[in-house]
């Protein structure tokens, strides 16, 4: 069985080396649990025209959460698949001035069971993911809903 | 009466030196006309694990590109205006393995009369901008359509 936390420091690394954009966002993991994973970005090399948050750097750290979470998770099945997003809908809601984070968590409809089922089945599945920026008073700043595909490797 | 051609290369170095993660995807102008604006890319900067681009580049190239047409007639109407994207749809269609744009233009029922008039009138208005990374065989590899808002600067 592989420690969970080795997973996801491996993964993060993972991420860092061959995305060379998630290492000019300066991305790190900012926690990981079983149903949630957030990583996080300092404001300065993702700043925008404005002084805030670019949303291509806000878009981008929540897809990644959301494809990060996926893959730790079949990881941890013991899986050997790609895994790359499908589409996805972003909103963005305020302005985002500081340091920031995105969360990544299966979407209200999602299950993982069925999710491992189909893949079981078929060598293929889908799963939706939300994902969000928090923002001033609990407010999100940004979401993300995105159906992400797993494919097992030939 | 300010020429179009300058108007654009100023952009593009504004966008360049404002926004760091647009100088790390080292984006260029691929092409500009009344209705249509191109960026570029290279490749290498914007790949991903497995080798073709990432999606966050392809979504931020798409949300640029859409950003930089509704910024560029506005300045041509001589508007002093803050441009925000307020929210998008995004699907990822097939793999990017080269180096690739977005190009954008009004969404089809997208009229910029309209919006100019409600710009006249309310001091802000709204858009909606249509990208697409051309594929193979002519087929979109990606689509982005966003929604910009434009706000009177006081």
């Amino acid at each position: 069985m592989t420690d969970p936390q080795q997973l996801v420091d491996d993964l993060l690394d993972f991420i860092r080396t061959k995305i060379p954009l998630a290492r000019a966002m300066d991305l790190r993991l900012h926690h990981y649990s079983r149903d949630m994973l957030a990583l996080a970005a300092p404001l300065a090399p993702n700043v925008n025209d404005k002084g805030c948050a670019f949303g291509g750097s806000l878009a981008s750290l929540m897809t990644l959460a959301g494809w990060a979470l996926v893959e730790l998770r079949l990881q941890e099945r013991g899986e050997d698949c790609d895994v790359f997003v499908g589409g996805s809908t972003v909103r963005y809601l305020e302005p985002v001035w500081s340091d920031f984070q995105a969360q990544a968590q299966p979407a209200q409809d999602a299950d993982w069971n069925t999710f491992f089922g189909t893949l079981d089945t078929l060598g293929k599945a889908r799963i939706e993911v939300f994902c969000m920026v928090p923002g001033n008073e609990r407010r999100a700043a940004a979401t993300l809903q995105a159906r992400f595909v797993a494919k097992r490797r030939a």
